[in-house]
């Protein structure tokens, strides 16, 4: 049994980012953005009822305050602003998603902020820090990252992930996306990769060897070309081998 | 009984605005800036801890998306997207409140939006629509206004609000701010016309007449020159003619 | 001898809105936006070294600070503040294009910007106090505007714009957006439209007169679906009818 | 002879900070706040034009796009955009002093940016890229600094800073701000230092060695309490002993 999850809701105002309605019919839950890196009210308030509607779960895909840089760039933020403004993002989410008679049931940060919180300890201790602020919420990351220790630390439940179309290092992190052969860009690469990892939680790492790697979901993206046709074949090949697709999260 | 509003947590990061410590030895209700017009994160759940330490009401402060225009501007808002920015914005401070260990307890729309709501229908029912689809909360208003009407009309509770500083007309709606007499500058002017109200339920309008004005929070400005000595003063004056003091909401 | 503008440029950070190559190879003024309903200081640049690189004027398409409402909702800003933003606007891209080895050869301000400024006076004299404050620019706007009348009235030079798709009055105004037949669909009608307008000066109403409409500069949408391929069908149409598309400023 | 520079303009709509009519009055160059951390366009043109009534050179303080965080947070920012950012914040300020009658005649970064082009190579030469690309303008920083090395390589003027009130080190760096006796608090400490700076380009370090520091410009803090009072000693000190209080640009 896995999960899949996927960035949604990261348009704003007029502009319109990847295929929500797409994806929402493959993933089982849905990394909504909150408003700080992307993210409208009236978005996110859709997109919560499109998940709610389909039995999707709803989390907060929060991140620094960066529409300029759609978040994606590292910010030297005060841990104690930092936390407050991830509670903030969940309280607004949250909002939305009760509006739409469902609720915000974990949290993931997005782009620098789940790069950063893989090692920079006070920031994911702030990260950790605002979650708890708002209630005892999961925290979907990465396997090893300083975000999960703290989550576990802090009574949260750590939700670890893997990436359908990453490489992996024999230690089980992920290549360098500057390093060539860092995303999987064949169909095939990337079904072999999510069964083995389904099935038997092992990664054949880009130099070889089997790794042992404890996944609960899986992110699929869905802002490359093709990205929408790439997180169709995957679902349909893990129904397809046994492998049953659900939300790690019971309402 | 009246209930003493003012509105608070209005700066900015780095930027401050009014005495919010002094002001909250003042007032009964604290309308909080949600992040729109003013209010970043952590003012928000530091103005929560402070209010709730104090007993003092928290309500959200909703306005329009200006922080340039500190929210005094009027914006031709789409009905929809206002009342998901309601929406949106009443999250966030419930967020920061419940983590201060109080919540959400009215809703208050701020600056050029209070003033279009009394006469706005399609924006007022806007405000009314996203207060209600986060919950039932009462809406603190001028007496009259549309944005009144349509929370009574929704089942929530409407709070009629006077100010203690402002002269009105002889149908008991307030002078503009254009005409001379508009503000009334003296302490003594102020306190008469606070002490009428609290008292007897009515107002003497500039021309002359005694008009009936049912009232149930008073507003305080904090934001200009000796605004908190006033606040003071009229929150003396009513204890001392055997006023109570207390927020019209009861948790 | 016509014009035929664009609006471009109008992405902002991750977001991308229309086909700016497309159309600079169409259009002979690049209307860039300036950063406040879309525009980053990155994509300006670009755009401007594509005009330059095309001989295609660049103007700066100001606009109320409102990248939420993508610059459609009608702000009632202060006319001292609204100048000096629209100065700010003019000033960031003359920077741009300089850098891009041309410069900002008109104004026309956007959305809800233009429509206020056919007849609210006030903002219609800031936007041209702000040009002014610039330096000399032509004005591009609606015939019969206050806005052009006080680019004429301040010594600019007004530059008149007809809609290639858009029904008009009887009295050489727009048929409202609201009304059925604001907008014309059709290949031909459009085409029909443009021909005897750029040969003729002449419109025939939505209610069948024939109406004098003098005209600068056509404006060619962007931003909706077909609406390259409509551009390019237009410029054909007028170049094959031996009407001469070029630029109305000769730098 | 010396140059004193402060940071000025550096309110936002309604929020203000420090008293720059008082510091005007005091310094030779003004360091203007260009949007991006501060500095809404009407406080831009108005710092300008009261800057051009009193001489006083107007110089671009750029930032990265902050205004939450006031600027004082690292950014990892791409330096194509980075560039970008500087050239359209030169350009927009440029525009407010020509319309008061003056002109951008250097530039400084401001806050974070500031302390990272000291030593992070690649947006030190991203900011003197986007100075480059506006044109020629001087360039204020710390000697012996990325930026001031970059500006240089570019044929631009480097412009060597000291600090009124900070410590230094037998290296000639300033001490850590997180370090005990940073700050120079005592007015007599800070008088001795600008006067030994000013008369022999020498400081003596936390250390009790005595530094060669070689100076062109004296940076006046404006929004820490009794800080007008401070810079107002120091210009007269420098006076009294004969030292030339004069901007560093001759127009």
């Amino acid at each position: 049994m896995i999960d899949l999850n996927s960035d949604l809701g990261e348009g704003f105002g007029i502009w319109t980012l990847g295929d929500d309605a797409a994806l929402l019919d493959v993933v089982t839950s849905a990394n909504v953005a909150c408003g700080f890196h992307a993210g409208d009210p009236s978005t996110m308030r859709r997109v919560c009822a499109e998940a709610a509607a389909r039995g999707v779960a709803v989390g907060a895909q929060v991140s620094y305050r960066d529409l300029a840089g759609f978040g994606r760039r590292f910010i030297d933020a005060d841990p104690g602003e930092l936390a407050d403004e991830v509670l903030y993002q969940i309280g607004a989410l949250e909002a939305c998603a009760r509006a739409a008679g469902t609720r915000v049931s974990y949290v993931k940060p997005h782009g620098a902020l789940y790069n950063a919180t893989v090692d920079h300890d006070a920031q994911a201790a702030a990260v950790v820090a605002g979650v708890k602020a708002f209630g005892d919420l999961p925290v979907l990351g990465l396997p090893g990252s300083r975000l999960l220790h703290h989550a576990e630390q802090a009574g949260l439940r750590p939700v670890r992930e893997a990436f359908a179309d990453r490489a992996y290092t024999a230690e089980g992190t992920l290549v360098s996306r500057k390093a060539p052969g860092a995303v999987l860009t064949s169909t095939d690469a990337v079904l072999q990769q999510v069964l083995r990892l389904a099935e038997k939680g092992e990664i054949v790492a880009a130099t070889g060897e089997v790794v042992a790697v404890e996944v609960d979901s899986l992110c699929l993206h869905g802002d490359t070309p093709g990205a929408v046709e790439h997180a169709r074949a995957v679902r349909k090949a893990l129904t397809g081998s046994g492998v049953e697709v659900a939300r790690f999260v019971v309402e």
